[in-house]
């Protein structure tokens, strides 16, 4: 039966189509950061209408599958199970179109194409697709995860840009929902495509999508500041949104546990502060702006004048200028991390405001109960996100055990969701990985009609291993 | 029965929340622009548990209702039909909650709120909700129709600025979806609230919302400009966007025809341009900034900067100032264009770059076969959105003919649509003013999945007149 539908497959796809050897399909088994499975074959078709007959097949035959863009998801939701029986459909061969609209500022791109890739074609046209990432995904990808990143307070998110795309449905099988528009405005009945966003490819196939595009800052600036205390994080941040609010591009809180990491196990990091007299906290501040500095707008004299002002007060210190190493040291964190002891990665978000109030209470939480456990916490202020990384080291008094991993999983989750009304899951998606905590944190109405919606998109439940419905 | 079915609401409701008589009811059948009709009773609820007990009932006897908010929209989605047996569930009293968060910039507002009133409730914080509108609309009909209006190219739609909202289902009946966390990153399976956003108040009653705000510009500059050309808008905004992207905040095009109307009939304006000057077109750029102009950024020298680089070439003339007299001007052209003969408003979208071609061709098409019909459109060059109004002289060489009407609509909504690839309606809904051309222009496998949402959502059909499945 299943040499059957493979073949019917192979016939469809053509050789360099479909891979089944161990060592073809290893690659796609496993997931950046967590799952490993087995697969069955992985499909890897090169046209919008080779999903179609994918889907077609798939669903006559009621063969599962999972969608994977360029693996670099978090969540285990692009990694087939141990089962075997879950076939990969690779979407990394569709991405052959890129069609830039310059007078619409606009790409219509095909789903398989990389983020890199995109921003590639579009630089000298002095545009860009401003998701930042610490990863390389495909824009599929990207859509079905809704990825925010480290500049959402001023470009949005995923969603915020999507003007229009294109989808396979399980139903009826292969049928095309094209919504490839490519419209700001448009409001002829529901906005189907927001279904597909964030989904964690449960619902459907992204082939080809329409983003906005936005002009290259062609001026940034940037600075590392010491706040007074955690309140003193949101004075700052209020008075740079009031008065240099259309260029802040990135407003990162850095834990001085994570920035001692990096200190430690990348010290030619051009790090501003000597490694003994790292701050408490810092937030790394960025504005940038499409205007030449000719114009008369500076970015880096209003960075400078805002924190002028504050001086003394919210802020205690500053380093101005220098970006590129103090990206370095944002970027460097995952990583340092690592070298600590065993990574526990959390990808919560809150209101703002709630930021100070949860940190201190998470904190007090881990030294009451796993006071072996160390934070290395750093955030998007500014968009309430917040990657309250721990680690667990190897010289811990207490010994790596996954079942206490859970304790403290919950333990924070319940903080974050219970007691400060915010997420489990800032942009990282549902996916296997969170299965468990989506049943527990979300509403059992909210539970049941995405499971409904699923179970109309998709009524063999053919599609990826989330499952939204109430359990 | 249906007396029955009202002393049961009116004892959730008590006296003041329901009304019967047609004197009392007559301002709420009759739409803003479309739509006339009788209605049973309508019903206030001043809770959102009365809301969920409204649904309830409704749902128990099979009673339909429509939902209104301001009754502003103009596609006749909150007027009930002229059975009588629907009833109208005003959201007007639920109005008491505006609950703001400034250090997570936003407010949770009740649905009934007024745009005016909670911007009221904003400025006193240097806050607003700037999604700019002719009209007072509820913030819950505002979500339900998605307003865009003239600022979207700064702020986006209702959509981008949504953060959470709840609503009361009609399945389970009157079962309520809490979707209130108001997190800028939430990717804890399918945004569920997008289904309630632009769906004409089909899916289920928003009783509540929360609303990303911003700050309030602290200068503004403002231009008329007139354009070498149509091509030369795009020119225009395309360096506008490169050298003062941050800034732009409107960029309206206004043709001859609609500015001479607003001449003729509204005389006191402070016209830049004596009537008999006026350009063939022109286009209203407004920069504003929420920084101090003595901050060193002024948006006034940025945009005399920009549009003095483009002049003689790209801009044949520009007034800049009088930012109060061109906006009026500007808000004039509806009022006005009622003083030509009888209105055919037009509310369509397109990409951005096929703008000039779209109406030479529609200029054209008007000339060839309803050459006694004046064009005064005008647009939201930044977003798309063209309001290509039409006027029907009295005294025209063919007498007003609704037929006639529809061929113009349909003509025009084909050129669009099929040639274009743009919108029927840009920003006010479907609705039963609109249900013809939903079904005429979107997609099979479009109509059939909002429908099978619908069925969904509202098994009964109770909700509204919009029908989104296909017919």
């Amino acid at each position: 039966m299943q040499e059957q539908v493979l073949a019917q497959l192979a016939a469809v796809l053509g050789e360099r189509g479909i891979l089944s050897s161990a060592e073809d399909c290893a690659r796609y088994v496993t997931g950046a950061r967590y799952g490993q499975g087995r697969t069955l074959a992985v499909l890897r078709p090169d046209s919008h209408e080779q999903v179609q007959q994918i889907a077609a097949i798939c669903a006559q035959h009621s063969m599962p599958l999972v969608l994977q863009g360029a693996n670099t998801g978090l969540v285990a939701a692009a990694t087939p199970d141990a089962s075997g029986r879950i076939a990969v459909l690779s979407l990394e061969r569709l991405k052959s179109h890129i069609e830039i609209d310059l007078d619409n500022r606009s790409v219509t791109v095909d789903a398989g194409v990389s983020l890199q890739d995109l921003n590639d074609a579009l630089e000298p046209h002095g545009l860009c697709f401003p998701i930042d990432l610490g990863a390389n995904p495909s824009i599929g990808g990207m859509i079905a995860a809704n990825t925010g990143g480290a500049r959402l307070i001023k470009y949005g998110d995923v969603r915020h840009n999507l003007l229009g795309l294109r989808a396979v449905l399980l139903d009826p099988p292969g049928a095309e929902l094209d919504l490839l528009a490519g419209l700001r405005k448009n409001n002829t009945g529901p906005d189907l495509k927001q279904l597909f966003v964030g989904s964690s490819g449960a619902y459907g196939v992204i082939t080809r999508a329409v983003l906005q595009v936005h002009r290259l800052p062609r001026q940034s600036a940037t600075a590392l500041v010491i706040p007074r205390d955690q309140d003193a994080v949101l004075e700052i941040l209020r008075v740079l949104e009031r008065d240099c609010g259309e260029f802040l591009s990135a407003f990162e809180g850095m834990s001085g546990a994570a920035m001692q990491a990096v200190a430690r196990h990348i010290p030619d990091l051009g790090n501003p502060f000597a490694p003994e007299a790292l701050p408490e906290y810092a937030v790394l501040i960025e504005l940038t702006s499409t205007s030449d500095p000719a114009s008369g707008i500076e970015v880096e004299t209003l960075l400078m004048n805002a924190l002028e002002n504050l001086f003394g007060d919210a802020v205690q210190n500053a380093v101005v200028g220098r970006g590129k190493d103090l990206w370095r040291i944002r970027h460097a964190i995952s990583e340092s991390i690592r070298h600590e002891g065993k990574l526990i990665a959390f990808d919560i978000a809150m209101v703002r405001s709630a930021l100070p109030a949860f940190r201190a209470r998470a904190l007090d939480l881990l030294a009451q109960r796993f006071p072996y456990i160390k934070a290395f916490d750093f955030g998007h202020w500014a968009d309430g996100g917040c990657h309250f990384n721990l680690a667990w080291p190897a010289d811990a008094a207490v010994a790596y055990d996954a079942a206490i991993v859970e304790q403290i999983r919950t333990a924070l989750y319940d903080l974050v969701v219970y007691e400060f009304g915010g997420s489990f899951s800032a942009e990282h998606g549902v996916g296997p990985y969170n299965q468990q905590y989506y049943q527990r944190y979300v509403s059992q109405n909210a539970k049941q009609l995405a499971g409904k919606i699923q179970s109309m998109l998709d009524p063999q439940g053919l599609l990826g291993l989330t499952r939204f419905g109430a359990q």
